[in-house]
């Protein structure tokens, strides 16, 4: 029984999704079909990639994660299967598949030509369904990825956003607004000092302190956590840090770090 | 392992979808139960059967098909399951099962009257959890549809819009808006004589030309594609035809064909 | 193969709820995964709670309840698992299950501290990955409950609003909002006297006789209906009550009860 993930902007109000899922199970009537996410913001192919690189590693060794984010379906843009040490990804070669990839060590690129492992006709409109469902159904009961068309040595990468680092400040952005409105940045957690201490700047006017948890200001108050995905957020205790303080993906944050100690006690 | 869809209008913030496939796990605890979708406006028939009707098709054989827009629940209308050559289909005979019933060969019809299949007491708000659900769930374990209720001949059937060909020129209307913004229309992709060429009109104002895919046209612009569930839609690159357009379910809109090639070039 | 319900305020436009099925499936790969609901308002306990006890008692025997709506996560809010006669409940112990444990008979309680069972390391801001899903895992292959830490003896309870009867008046208050508009009120559906017959008055302005089912009334008309969960709902034929009638959760409503039949005619 293996796993087959779904990470689309696809939404959940249509039959696309469902549709896909009996395409796979077609294909594959024992695979486990968990959805990722289908709320990614239409054609938003790096929120796509975060979520997915968020997400996919909670997931047992061997799980086929498929991503589509594909604004450019039908045009030139290429079709690929990744192997990696732990997963497969399958998805159009847009980036999608980029931030998640980036953390995986990668064994083998295929682009997908090899028809015979899509659903036919395929249609210019929904690959989802044509080729990445037929796709990841059969990875999942074990065609290797070779046979699914030529090797590749190179994909179309997401430029992520280095944070630049000058003595106790890091400058940032954000690069994820979550369903609670928390602000997550491109701030690694590690790189507090100390598991709190410090502050995230936000514009001119927005100051969060670094806490360990939402609750640690009183409710109504922003603060910075060491977010769950690895990275530091801005939150409000018990709001809308996204609504409140007026932030949006890219807005540059910056963070002042304590000087405590530069000891084993970093997070 | 048998599958079970389902298909409504429950959405998805509460508890009633849930508690349909606790119930029918209950019955039928192999049961794979697939979400078509759950997003269908409150009480659109029409809607829950253009979604049932363009995505049940690509589930296996054997699948039974759920769909609950029930906006007669605990009234006089009748509660039907029908066996065609390749599904089983169970809802209310209001017309939400028709669209996907006219293009299925049917073998039976009955109407649900056999309490023994129902979850009792039956409440009269909530025949998707007491009736739907479990008459699906002992459907896929295999209780023969005729031991559901006595035999019916005829179903409510939503009429269907057809599209009126003169020449060169198709009339059609707009039936269902997807979550893209994209108008599907009632115009099959097989109108076409090429893959390409003509233009759909909306309204006085709006031509889009017919192209493969929606990066056919520059970021922005109105193009009409044939879309994935088998009729043109049409789309903005990039947008929300919808939003845009401001197009409407029951918009009249025109097809020009080109007068090209009448070959077996036909898509 | 055990079931493992979720109830959480996460949404479904993220990657948390896809991420705490695969820290799941990693324990327990054959587990049967059911989303109660994810739609719950950000922090919304008491409509979690509302949730659950609505929902959770149409699982089989032995299914795992987990619940999340925790904005308290990682202060010292406690963590907590329930074994009842029926089932499992894992959850913050912030009132989340309250409502469905007020209606099972509780065999033990314990407070979630032995990190053997947890997802390492633990983050502060997101239990349901961390301890709640591997939690509800190990649950559900058997793990005894007295594994997971220290026997309580309490647990924190959500106030439930009850009913004020004088004679026949029943005085109540709205308590949940649904999808459709409906208002679930507090007042069960066994305190009326007939099927149909008397009212409810919400504010000075609104009134709703008590009908058996929505179509009871003319469209646009408002209804009282017994609901599905067992509780006397105000609705619109065809609408919203919410938002037509200005319902919100906590609003005082009143019965009036038909006179009528003090018999066995009771619902």
């Amino acid at each position: 029984m293996q796993i087959i993930t779904l990470t689309t902007d696809f939404g959940t109000q249509d039959w696309f999704v469902g549709t896909m899922k009996g395409v796979i199970l077609n294909i594959a009537p024992d695979a486990r079909i968990v959805d990722l996410t289908h709320g990614i913001a239409a054609g938003d192919i790096r929120a796509g990639a975060f979520a997915l690189a968020a997400g996919c590693r909670f997931f047992p060794h061997g799980t086929v994660h498929v991503a589509v984010v594909d604004p450019g379906v039908g045009s030139a843009r290429s079709a690929i299967a990744v192997q990696t040490a732990n997963y497969f990804f399958v998805g159009p070669d847009n980036g999608v598949l980029s931030l998640a990839l980036a953390r995986e060590k990668i064994k083998a690129i295929r682009r997908l030509t090899n028809e015979k492992y899509f659903l036919r006709p395929v249609s210019r409109t929904f690959h989802g369904r044509d080729i990445f469902a037929p796709i990841a159904a059969h990875l999942s009961r074990g065609v290797a990825v070779g046979k699914l068309g030529p090797a590749r040595k190179d994909l179309v990468m997401l430029p992520w956003p280095e944070p630049q680092t000058r003595g106790n400040r890091v400058a940032g952005e954000v690069v994820f607004l979550d369903r609670f409105g928390n602000a997550i940045t491109n701030l690694e957690n590690s790189l507090l000092r100390s598991p709190a201490g410090g502050a995230i700047y936000a514009g001119r006017k927005h100051c969060a302190p670094v806490k360990p948890f939402y609750q640690s200001v009183p409710p109504g108050a922003a603060v910075a956590v060491p977010g769950s995905s690895g990275f530091l957020e801005i939150a409000i205790n018990g709001g809308s840090a996204a609504e409140r303080l007026g932030l949006r993906v890219g807005d540059r944050v910056s963070l002042r770090r304590d000087s405590g100690p530069r000891s084993s006690t970093r997070i």
